[in-house]
């Protein structure tokens, strides 16, 4: 189902080499102003071109379809669609006799028969993420004053990632990264004590995001090593500010009014100029694959972005829900 | 909203001190063979009584009031609830004015506008699990031959988790852990390439357990600090099972035949018996916080049967979605 | 699905001859004041008892079972569970041979592959909409200063249905009428262009109700004979008032301020006392079927009080979504 | 919410005046062979141009732009838009303060807060039904070998729809009618008993129709007239065939085997070339409105089309979930 939300709610669709990319945002609030130049400043921090993205420029440019009107939303379904102009199909045509180790190629020709569009990872491009980028710029409007920021904190073990990838860049190789989100602002109450918990409602969409392995909220993993007398947030205002904030912003599933922060773990880029050792599925052999065309050398670069657009979606939704933001602006 | 699924559906409801809470499932195959007793090794394995669990001992008896007829599911909704009877309301009393630190009795009043049923944490209650676990076994059923196994692999730090615990409770203290769980027999194809990948699913309803701080599949937050060349997994046969399995078993959100498997991180139990500064709500001032009654030194003990509950509920899920399980066993 | 509605939330569970049927409500607002009493007039009008109605008179007490405490709703889900007592199960073993005409008893067996519940029509029952009301009734206090009101128009052709009813008892048969549904002090606003038109919402849970064949909203199928500017209601004041109200208070599928209408036809009870020829699928024989049992003459009698509770808890949702209802009383 | 269906999802977006509309549909089956030009046939049997219906003559031509590679689906989300060619906005100026009688442009203006594009009915335009039509094409297809067919049986009144049509023409004015469905080889066992019924599901789209006041399904509100012994309709083969077919094709709810057959009433068109009384929101003064533009005389001669449409949308949905058709044709 590439469908996210309840209210506030967002479908991506297209390929990596189809016509058009886009997304189709269902119930935002009617009487945002929506100007499709507020966009480029998203979409140019996920793009191409800075040292470890692939040199792939894109012009990326939001198409708004439906759903404004006179620069301001209606309240009808939006569309936002996007133009894929500079493909090179024929780098792809290779890889399907030998499926691409750490991709979805394999996965994706075995769920859709063999129907699915291959070139450039189709449906499951991280292109893809663009539509995410144009949702969360709209999110990011409706849930202002609350302010989303996500930062790459460590890239192939370091801290020093600019160094990190230029080793990797040396070797032909590819690095994974940790990025940390915090969202400052948010009121008490959101989401629900069970199964749509905020967690489960960050978690679900940031797992929508290709190659992350890992979410954690506040202490997270380090958690499970401490004990309670060090962990429990003790109580230092009536507001429900704490002295500590190991909840990351959550307590029972609902935020408690501290800010909200969690951290998610990105896999190096699976595509690499190295030659990898793989099977061909055609001849049955173990042969060696080298990947022709343009890649990250660290993906986790272009996470924060996308990662803020994901989290703004679900804060609008819950904004929505609990009434706190009104169905028009 | 206390629903998740698409067709396998599962309701929780009920509070601690309540009457009964239970689960409602919805969209059960028919003809599924289904005995009350076939519950108790996993209610069981939940139980207080344990080292390290509350002495608490619930006689948890499943009552199933509807969709099951002659021993075996109708495909109507099926209804098992669970007596709440070995209470003890008079302990929580004082928590209205002081809320326990890392508990969510301060997010409970404040998002029901304190008409929260606040006795033993309500409907935020641990207890609640009791429902997913009946759901789980039906689950398991459904999915078989599927096999869904987690087991606690550290607690406070370590690997000897009794020795931990035997320590924790010698200092009035609680720990924390770490849960594994893996799932064998996966068909390849579940879940979607994007707000539905396997990994989204699995986490929105893990985060649903009380206590988890983080989850990782596969490699997980390890793959931040490695390269492409360590982490693609290489195909060794015409299945797609591969040399090493980084993956966990998900490759672009879709399960792709090898073992999944993935860790949660469990913070310390919330309630300990040593004192704690924390403020009192009514008076404004900060004072010492004794939380009587009977805790669990380390609730990581029994998330395991709680993770294969839920993991097994995703799986029937998306197998009878995928058309892999028929509506009628 | 057994589940209708976006925010207030209702499932219906159980069978005619179970051990309890009811209703979960998740995303009822907290606050509510909630008393089992309250729940007596309406469960009272439902029942059986009135001239044209089954003599089977069932103690349908409410049982509150989650999400009250202290006399008012948590916000947590609200079971109401009502006993079975009252059951013959033996009436019923003929049936499994020889389906009853115009029953579910045999696209029941066919859909569920013969393991239904087959007593008194198990989850098939009409019974199941004693949940539909216990839902109503919340809902009704939700909806305040909203009045529902449904009556019978019409029983067996004629505007006097008693004596429609007194002829069809006399003849061993049982007849069909027409319900009309209004609700006053609706607000504008209510409902979405498309799929959730304000009908669709309505329709789709009154086709909920048994025995339910059609549906017309203001002038309804008379419209189709009607010109334009006859059936055009003209605005005549500024709040969208209009001289006629052929739209049943609907324009666009959104409610527009004038008073909601729209009416219900109840086909004939299918249960008769007179024999009926139908086949037996044992034999593959053309036979003579006799039902025994208790049976209502009129069902259309009991349909008003469901219709109200059906529209009673499509306006609950639709206020909170709208936001014209808070989340917390 | 624009979003109807389970697995087989279809969403529509887009205004009758903006750059483009159209339909997402979600969940497609993959494999399935699409071709642009299958969809002209019944794109025109909804154009404007036959008599009765307005001479604004569109040139839908379906642009797909994703989920389709190499001629067939491919199991991602398929996007059809249409291109907005022929608009004349200058006509619609007036309804701003004067909103039509009838029509939606009041609602639209009040739920959205005065920031929907009012030109041509904007999203409320019946123009949306084109996105309809698409995913009813490709529905049809799924279903295959089901039948669905609609026609106009009544107009104005008359069997003979031509002679109402002129004589509401010479006048002016505007008639409705009522439009049958009716589907052949409908497998037993689709739809739910409750909130899901076959009933249910088709009404909620059919309402999503501009214009229609009423559907009814077999016997209908004549039913309402009829006694259980002429009502009932006896079985006369062992799979389940009736000597009459008063249900529709639906007991209980769900499919029975017999032949699906429903109507609607679609009211007279909203616009009428003759002028009308009605109030001005900015005067608050009765005045006489005049329409221009290009209007159907009776809109009903549409709907046969978009109601097959919508239908096979429904069976695609219930004949996957219910593993009728398989996820990869």
């Amino acid at each position: 189902m590439n469908t996210f939300g309840r209210i506030f709610r967002v479908h991506i669709y297209g390929e990596s080499h189809g016509t058009e990319l886009g997304v189709l945002i269902d119930g935002c609030p009617a009487g945002l102003e929506i100007d499709e130049k507020e966009f480029l400043t998203d979409i140019q921090r996920r793009k191409a071109g800075a040292k470890g993205t692939t040199p792939r420029t894109e012009e990326d440019w939001p198409m708004i379809k439906s759903g404004v009107f006179n620069g301001k939303t209606t309240g009808a379904p939006i569309i936002i669609g996007f133009e894929n102009k500079n493909t090179k199909s024929e780098d792809y045509n290779e890889l399907l006799a030998t499926p691409r180790p750490g991709h979805a190629d394999y996965t994706a020709k075995m769920k859709f028969g063999g129907f699915n569009d291959y070139r450039g990872g189709g449906h499951f491009s991280g292109r893809l993420t663009l539509g995410l980028i144009a949702a969360g710029v709209i999110a990011k409007k409706i849930i202002n004053p609350i302010m989303v920021k996500a930062t790459l904190i460590e890239a192939g073990g370091l801290k020093d990632s600019e160094k990190a990838i230029e080793n990797a860049i040396k070797n032909n190789d590819s690095i994974g990264g940790i990025v940390e989100c915090c969202a400052k602002n948010v009121p008490i109450g959101l989401g629900e004590p069970f199964f749509d918990s905020f967690e489960s409602l960050i978690s679900h969409i940031v797992f929508a995001i290709p190659a992350i392995k890992g979410i954690e909220f506040g202490s997270g993993f380090q958690s499970a090593k401490m004990t309670g007398s060090q962990h429990n947030d003790a109580f230092v205002d009536v507001n429900g500010k704490t002295n500590t904030n190991f909840s990351g912003g959550i307590s029972g599933g609902i935020t408690n009014g501290n800010e909200i922060y969690f951290r998610v773990a990105v896999k190096p880029t699976s595509s690499i100029a190295a030659p990898q050792q793989t099977m061909n599925f055609e001849s049955g052999i173990i042969e060696k694959l080298e990947i022709k065309g343009r890649h990250d050398t660290c993906i986790a670069l272009r996470v924060p972005v996308v990662l803020e657009a994901v989290t703004a979606i679900v804060l609008a939704d819950l904004l929505i829900l609990e009434q706190r933001i009104p169905r028009i602006k």
